[in-house]
């Protein structure tokens, strides 16, 4: 808000909402920032049109003053309101206090206004602080930022789930991560790190699964082990909590939110990890290497019972679940130096040290069926050089979906993307 | 680096280059922040393999000393070196100190290698900063950080140069920008930017156009003029240089790059600058509504001899070359409320105000031989209410480009995209 002569201040903002109670009018102007409370009474001038609608862009003028029951405990008194911009339509659809309404097919829908809601403006809030506080931290770190390509000619995750299309004749592959590209940069900078949209054709629809999401991701060479990575990450979420609860506070108050501690996250290996569950909540184990989403969610539940914390590194997973850059632990070569960190219950990260030696990884592709000359740029890093290296991917959305305790990812992104959406 | 006792240190790093000079082995090592080099004697330890060779990954242990004549003014007396790994194959490029050897294509070819170069590294750091700056300015200005989908229903740029793709058996397109969703994102928080990539099925091959890119957009709303924005963008990139100049003076230093001012940046109308061009180099103006390369290089070199200025804005660009939601400008509606920055001759930013009355936006697409109804999600915002609106994109690699004087952009890109590479 511009000050001006004698506590005078000049606001703009759209109606958020208004209401008339006898001669004084209540609007809510939605700003950048937050919402504001203002009072229209009859000796305020109405410029530019002669009723006041939601959803005009208004610019006001008037006394702030404070006033405890408004949100925010500040009020302004105008003095004059231009409205600047009118809409066509009503709006479709109320922004009240609470998140009501439609449905999660209309909210989405309607995304373009149902975003308006002060719900899901402080969450995407929140996301904003998670990305800043990712690269902040990594920055810090001495990782560089990296841009890879979408568009590529192999996939990295291999399998089915990958989007075809056509680039100038070619059969070209949307990328379902940046892996080749990261592991290529570790030759270059060490560390590096992308925040970036990645694309998954995955053919089933559940909570928890999006078409195309963004994925943080990092990526450091010269770790002695694959828990260097595990701790770069846990330091990491560290100053990630740190930043949101220090720049983010009246979103995370809003939105009651409880940040989750990442301070001395537990660790169990897959096998240990299934062995519990299955003594605790008395589950036969159907397939020693796999891990069901009921399993996930009740390794989660157990260790908030009996460790207190909302994070748990599931480590060691099953070598035949792993991508073919995977290193296999020689200690047993069925499992892989690899991680899972789970976050009350859901996978949000995978992780793991990748093999670095050409040999090695030729010989582990050729044992997948693969063949390693269709990888011949990737490989290159291998053939020519590369140090001891791993990294790990976030998924954007569903650490935003744990952090605020939805039940579905789909409410978690701008614009959602699974089989039955593409717009808006 | 680690401090051991008594003045000693541990580094590690990938062997860059080695030579041996009779007793001594200049070994020199590229670590994550910049290259070091190490001095090995007869007294030095090796372990893990008989023979050093580069990009063998190596830990090192030895004393640093002050050398003037070694890069960065240090050394590493070596008393222990340990060998983590070995390239399969010499590296097939020589990373002197100079950019030679391999032409473009090879370059591009082996890139997972060729970026090892310094050259290449501080030319990819320098693109970090430019990053980093773009954010910390704006977030500063409080805008919101978004993410918005990349694959889309429809071209927001219109045109052919679109990329299509199979998305569940519909038809579905990558997105050319982010301009639909950054709109619809001003609705909800008024200021908003995103750093993306973005895709271009040019067919045209030119030195600088990409098929993928970075775009660097940002958007805001109640603007009082499209030179708002204008405004917005000098402050931003002053800042950039700024933040350049001070957090990679050795990256700049060594890449002998002269950063531009971006203060009091010269603005000229697209129709004043032809004919100062035709003017002062006596070149006929073949169409008026036009701007040929070459004249957009004059332009540059007119307003650095004349003004001093290597950026200069170029104002209200022809209705017809400009996509159907600028704004017209009312007093004269061949022309829009609209510009694009130019650095050193090439267009780096396009931007402009908005339409944001839904009738008036229907009635434009309307008058460009659209129909409304297969943008009905976009014109949700202006159906609903919108407040006078406008923003921008930046080329990132463009920028990159012309900071670092390169002739190419494919240079400028890690992995570049045209129509003959796809790989790496």
């Amino acid at each position: 808000m511009d000050m001006k002569t004698s506590g005078s201040v000049r606001l703009q903002g759209m109606i958020h909402s208004h209401r008339a109670l006898g001669e004084i009018t209540f609007v809510t102007l939605r700003q950048r920032r937050g919402l504001i409370q203002c009072l229209l009474d009859s000796s305020s001038e109405i410029i530019g049109t002669q009723q006041l609608r939601d959803e005009q862009a208004v610019r006001v003028e008037g006394v702030i003053r404070e006033e405890a029951r408004a949100p925010g405990g500040q009020e302004c008194h105008v003095s004059r309101i231009e409205v600047l911009s009118s809409p066509a339509e009503p709006r479709p659809i109320h922004l009240g206090k609470k998140m009501s309404g439609p449905g999660l097919d209309a909210d989405l829908e309607l995304r373009p206004i149902t975003l308006r809601h002060q719900h899901y403006r402080d969450m995407f809030r929140l996301q904003e602080g998670i990305c800043r506080g990712f690269r902040e931290y990594l920055q810090q770190q001495e990782f560089t930022e990296i841009h890879s390509p979408k568009i590529v000619a192999s996939g990295a995750e291999g399998g089915s789930n990958i989007f075809r299309l056509d680039y100038f004749g070619r059969k070209a592959y949307l990328a379902q991560s940046p892996q080749f590209y990261k592991q290529m940069m570790v030759g270059v900078y060490e560390r590096v790190f992308e925040a970036g949209p990645v694309f998954r054709a995955e053919k089933h629809s559940t909570v928890r699964h999006l078409n195309e999401y963004t994925s943080l991701d990092f990526e450091m060479g010269f770790i002695e082990s694959f828990e260097d990575i595990m701790e770069m990450e846990e330091s990491m979420l560290q100053y990630v909590m740190q930043l949101l609860s220090r720049d983010y506070a009246p979103e995370i108050s809003r939105l009651e939110v409880k940040l989750p501690s990442a301070e001395n996250i537990p660790r169990v290996t897959f096998a240990r990890a299934k062995e519990l569950v299955s003594e605790k909540y008395g589950r036969r184990i159907r397939d020693p290497f796999d891990l069901e989403p009921e399993e996930e969610r009740l390794i989660g539940e157990l260790f908030l019972e009996e460790y207190g914390s909302d994070f748990v590194f599931v480590t060691h997973y099953p070598s035949k679940k792993r991508p073919f850059y995977a290193m296999d632990d020689p200690a047993d070569p069925r499992y892989t130096l690899s991680f899972d960190l789970l976050l009350r219950g859901l996978e949000i990260t995978t992780g793991g040290q990748r093999i670095h030696d050409y040999e090695e990884q030729k010989a582990k592709m050729l044992a997948k069926g693969m063949d390693p000359e269709g990888f011949s740029d990737y490989l290159m890093i291998h053939k020519y050089g590369m140090p001891p290296h791993g990294g790990l991917g976030i998924g954007l959305e569903r650490l935003l979906m744990m952090l605020t305790g939805k039940s579905n990812v789909r409410q978690c992104v701008l614009f959602p993307r699974d089989q039955s959406r593409l717009e808006p």
